[in-house]
């Protein structure tokens, strides 16, 4: 075993670099020869069309991934990415998040989520010198900020003229490049089948992040279009929309080494950020949110005891806020265990010494240097303030009165002027939010929230208060616990934005009308306008200079880091990209490894009749009754549940087909190990692993115990 | 990887039958072939003369095991094994538990806590037949019980004219063989050398039973005889023994699925339990002797806070609950999760077919089945209370002032006719006992572990209560909490059994003396005593009925495993004994693989500054800095400091020397993993491991952390 590890071991640390890499499909053929050697099948270059098969059939449904799996709209993603719907379709009566939830026809199918879409991405286009082409090298921060929103704007609207579409211009390498992302965007979409919350999301929040792993993370929405086959907002009378291409399902043998592809929308990485960012990041802002996410769960869970009904609302935000506090908590220790400081601080001084080195780079790229500092040791300045602003957002009553306001004001201008997310085309995003709050909000827990966030904001340092928030709350000589409650009592009382209806009436309203309109929740709004707006346009200069500075500061990394062979491709941005890999194992730590795949007889192993570790009783028999069907994999003598690989993801990319050499869909993706967090800064070429579910155990689950034999008629499944 | 692993299992599969059992010396020339197929390069018919290398090289502390490892009477064991004597030496100012401790020559050793002996077992001789022989069948159960006892002591007593030694007659497959060990006993022992407890207990509880694991468990004493060469007090005048023999010291390269042996004094196992007696252990006994170890590490840590002198006191009392709070726990988890029982009451059922098959088999063994489910029944009737009584033996007052009192009955006796552990031979270590207590005794702390005992005993079912108890403490009409606490605080303010002198006054005065004497403690002691000896007389009635019954329900057994071609070796029961396996790691569950080495840098990272991953600065600077000296691993790449091996183990074996093929030392027993745990009941072929620290890590700690030359150059050391 120990001589294997090792050879293991080496042969990861070749590839690795190999396996690094969010690639965006027009950089594919460029790649091809790695695809080619790792084990791909498909041509290479096939994968550059997003108008053809598979590309076609990977969907964004905005922050998870997804794909067709019939040729009548059926999507599979991830159970955590379908949550909000079977929540919002759950009762205590019909608790399809409890029990599970499959249609039978397509009659029983049901509406997902407000504000639920399937996007299919048709074409990306460069369209660099359209946004920053003709602005003058000269011009500010505020001016830089207005002219690339201008020209992204007007980009957008052109775009947007095709009845159906969602269009964005995305940034990639922080502004060197900008792609305009046309997608067509279906709004019908419905909830078809989620195995119970035990299997789903088996193991919970103890095992997020973890492996040993024995999560059955799927489920299935179908996209719905009108009869004319566009975009529709839900009718009963819309049909069943189909793709060009949908997925071929494996429940064919996968084995470690096997060639893996993913192909998803990752949101965010951060692994061009300066030494500084990575410090104050690591440092100041991971400690600090973890603390506030933590906190802010324990006062929901007090103010909503289990089994209340305004705990089935905050399910939801309970989930995510949990997610992010371990994953930030991860980052932290890992960070305080790596040199990855030291070597961040090495490239930067590797870096200046080769700019040095050479008159022209100096000329090239030296200012940026000097500048990148200069801007981000400002914004670090007001950085808690922010990250405490940000979080206040918890409190939904508060920021939806600030939302409607602002939209208010907004109207007043043209729509082409009006700030992203107030345009007409965000109007049905913008209510679909507005009705989500019904489900997701009780009024003392808003409460508590609130005045725990105020709390927290009041204990900041001076120099980071807003005079008119500490005004209207009477901060300006410290926290009063009695005043501030007395206040948040009469404003919660005093308020319809809680009222559904009335959201909804003030969407309409206009500018007059609600600043006659006499309500407490508008009332704090009102007073906090102007300084929002003032906070708002001080960043929109500091982003603008940012926007100079960056792309040019990407340009000097790029450039060195060609000449030092390292792959090239931009930070995640929820675009479109391709990773690849392997399934393979990981040595976690020393004295361990984690074998690539668990199978089902690890959740007898796991269960423990109590949540998250209570499988169903039917589950556990057909297990211990060796009921594999036709879902055994030869060399486990079980059913696969869940397997390693060594693609590049992140968050976003959960619901990513996971293709084999072939392009057979061979599961899905749904995390990453610990040791993976803080890839999204540091991609570690040995440790970093992703976790799919196997398709064979959701066939597995879906055959045996679900009873869901309408749906794998309907997929084209091979064995 | 995932194709070794299936190798891998099932070799282990086959493999472990062979790796199961805990031999006789006598027996190796019956299992030679085995030994041999395995990889043992000695002369497998050597390792039954306990007069040769190495089995003479091979001791027993009472309790733990060490070995022989220079000509000048060197000891190597585990660090845990010479905890108590690192502590009977530590103060505040001194704290050798805290920073180790290297005596540099032979003057600067000293004395390890009293009590501590290294035995050295020169002969094991069968004599069943003097010992049960001559016993008429019809003999009831306290005679049975009373022949057997004088019998035993009269073998004891004739073997221990010879002076310095140490007799005792041990029962073997639960009575069915008796064998007389003559050990000789050597009782100037001295603390030589200890790491720090941040080396020799890295990890601490958090650890205990754990992989991956990096403890340096080892320390060394120093056996001293009389200049005749025999056995003697401690007195300066001493001299360091020298043994026949002692072991070679490897620090040679050493690979997975390398041949190990180890010889040792493995304590108790049960593998020959009825099902009964399984059922009542894993529901009943371990459930309730956990909450009690738990709770009283609750109470010690509560009336002695941490820096207190009284602390000090208890951390080895504390350390033994912890322990085997643990210990408990991990066994009734696993007997949960397994089929355990299932097989238990298969077997007999199976054993009961096999038995009707035969009239012959019928008549031998028949009458023996339902003879011991009536004796199992009767002793769990009365189990809760016996539990109760037993662990009220943490409270030493009162349990010193029974011990003394009883002494001073038994001594009225002639001393063959003494009850064991109160007859002359016992006295040193009585004594010993009793000023070990100085070090280990706080009035308040006894005083809270005396309460919560009774309290405890008060909640039991009135059936199991006893009168002269009840009525002590004013319990017959339930527990009065002001009442006792009263009474305890008048019994600990007025007796002297805290008292060092008192207590050893004690011992030498006779019962008309302490009749007389007005103390607290003896006034308990002297109320409980008819009633104690009553029990116990009912308790020897009961096990000399067991002593009947179980030889030939064991006969049964034996002649049905045989059948079935399973290993036959006795139950553990701290007599020398062998196991031998292999290096080899172990999927302990779905997904996750031990490998079978850690290395030093797996150290670092379970480094935290804080106790118990405290590891010397040093130390990390030294692994930083890849100092491995002569100690490196070619495989590795490092030092390596824990394996895990296949070899059949349990407590006793602490200490235990590991041999390579040659005979050569390359380790110490010191552990097993979680799931070995059940081991003592039931042999899991694929999950049982031990775990070893190896000497190339302690090696390279003395060498470059501890500066332990002097002790380097006096072993012999091969690499």
């Amino acid at each position: 075993m120990k001589r294997l590890l090792i050879a293991v071991s080496a042969l990861a640390a070749m590839a690795a670099q190999a396996d690094e890499g969010m690639w965006q499909p027009h950089q594919m053929p460029q790649i091809a020869s790695q695809l080619k050697a790792k084990g791909l099948e498909l041509d290479p270059n096939s994968l550059s069309s997003l108008d053809k098969f598979p590309m076609n059939a990977v969907i964004s449904l905005g922050g998870c991934t997804a794909s067709f799996v019939s040729p009548k709209g059926l999507v599979v993603t991830n159970h955590h990415c379908a949550y909000g719907s079977i929540q919002f379709n759950s009762t205590p009566e019909a608790n399809y998040l409890q029990d599970g939830f499959l249609a039978k026809t397509y009659g029983e199918e049901l509406p997902a989520a407000p504000g639920s879409r399937v996007y299919i991405t048709e074409s990306v286009t460069n369209v660099t010198d359209q946004v920053v082409g003709a602005i003058p090298a000269k011009a500010d921060g505020a001016t830089r900020y207005q002219l690339i929103e201008d020209n992204r704007k007007a980009l957008v609207a052109e775009c947007e003229k095709a009845d159906g579409y969602h269009c964005s211009v995305q940034s990639f390498h922080h502004g060197l490049e900008y792609y305009l992302v046309k997608k067509l965007a279906i709004r019908d979409v419905r909830l078809v089948h989620a195995p119970a919350l035990s299997v789903g999301k088996f193991g919970g929040s103890i095992d997020n992040w973890m492996w040993p792993r024995h999560t059955g993370d799927y489920a299935f929405y179908r996209a719905y279009v009108g009869k004319d086959g566009k975009p529709a907002d839900y009718s009963k009378d819309n049909v069943p929309f189909e793709p060009v291409s949908h997925l071929t399902v494996s429940a064919k043998e996968l084995d470690e080494n096997d060639f893996v592809m993913v192909a998803g929308y990752p949101g965010r990485t951060n692994r061009y950020r300066t030494a500084d960012e990575v410090k104050y990041a690591f440092t100041e802002f991971y400690p600090m949110a973890k603390t506030l996410r933590e906190d802010l769960m324990d006062i929901i869970k007090a103010t909503a005891p289990e089994g209340s009904d305004a705990r089935i609302r905050y399910e939801n935000t309970l989930a995510g806020l949990d997610n992010y506090a371990k994953n930030y908590q991860s980052m932290i220790d890992i960070y305080a265990k790596s040199d990855f400081q030291q070597r961040k601080e090495a490239l930067e001084a590797d870096l200046a010494d080769w700019l040095q080195q050479s008159n022209k780079r100096q000329r090239q790229y030296g200012e940026s240097i000097d500048a990148m500092a200069k801007l981000v040791a400002e914004s670090q300045a007001k950085a808690q303030r922010d990250v405490v602003l940000g979080y206040m957002r918890y409190a939904s009553a508060p920021y939806y009165a600030q939302r409607l306001l602002r939209l208010a004001h907004e109207q007043q201008k043209p729509d082409a002027a009006r700030e992203p997310g107030y345009q007409e085309r965000d109007m049905t995003r913008f209510g679909e939010g507005l009705k989500r709050m019904s489900r997701r909000y009780d009024a003392e827990v808003d409460k508590a929230i609130f005045a725990y966030m105020l709390k927290v904001y009041a204990d900041l340092p001076a120099s980071q208060h807003v005079a008119v928030l500490d005004q209207f709350f009477g901060l300006q000589n410290g926290w009063n616990e009695k005043a501030v409650m007395a206040k948040l009592d009469a404003m919660y009382s005093n308020t319809k934005v809680g009222d559904e209806a009335t959201r909804l009436a003030w969407m309409e309203a206009d500018l007059t009308t609600l600043e006659k309109t006499d309500d407490a929740m508008l009332e704090f709004a009102k007073a906090m306008y102007d300084t929002t707006m003032a906070m708002e346009k001080e960043e929109k200069a500091h982003d603008g200079e940012l926007q100079k500075w960056r792309p040019r500061h990407m340009q000097a990394l790029i450039a060195y880091a060609k000449e030092q062979g390292k792959p090239i491709y931009a930070d995640a941005n929820s675009s479109l990209r391709i990773s690849y890999g392997s399934v393979k194992g990981v040595e976690p730590r020393d004295g361990m490894y984690y074998t690539p795949f668990t199978k089902v007889e690890g959740i007898v192993e796991k269960e423990s009749g109590e949540w998250p570790f209570n499988a169903p009783a039917e589950q556990l028999k057909l297990i211990a009754d060796k009921q594999y069907g036709k879902f055994v994999d030869s060399q486990l003598q079980s059913v696969p549940v869940n397997y390693l690989s060594t693609v590049d993801t992140t968050g976003g990319n959960s619901g990513s087909p996971t293709f084999n050499s072939k392009g057979e869909l061979i599961g899905l993706l749904f995390d990453g190990t610990t040791d993976s967090i803080i890839g999204d800064w540091d991609f570690d070429e040995t440790r970093n692993r992703s976790i799919h579910v196997d398709t064979r155990y959701m066939l597995w689950v879906m055959k045996h115990l679900d009873g869901a034999d309408n749906l794998i008629d309907e997929m084209n499944i091979v064995y």
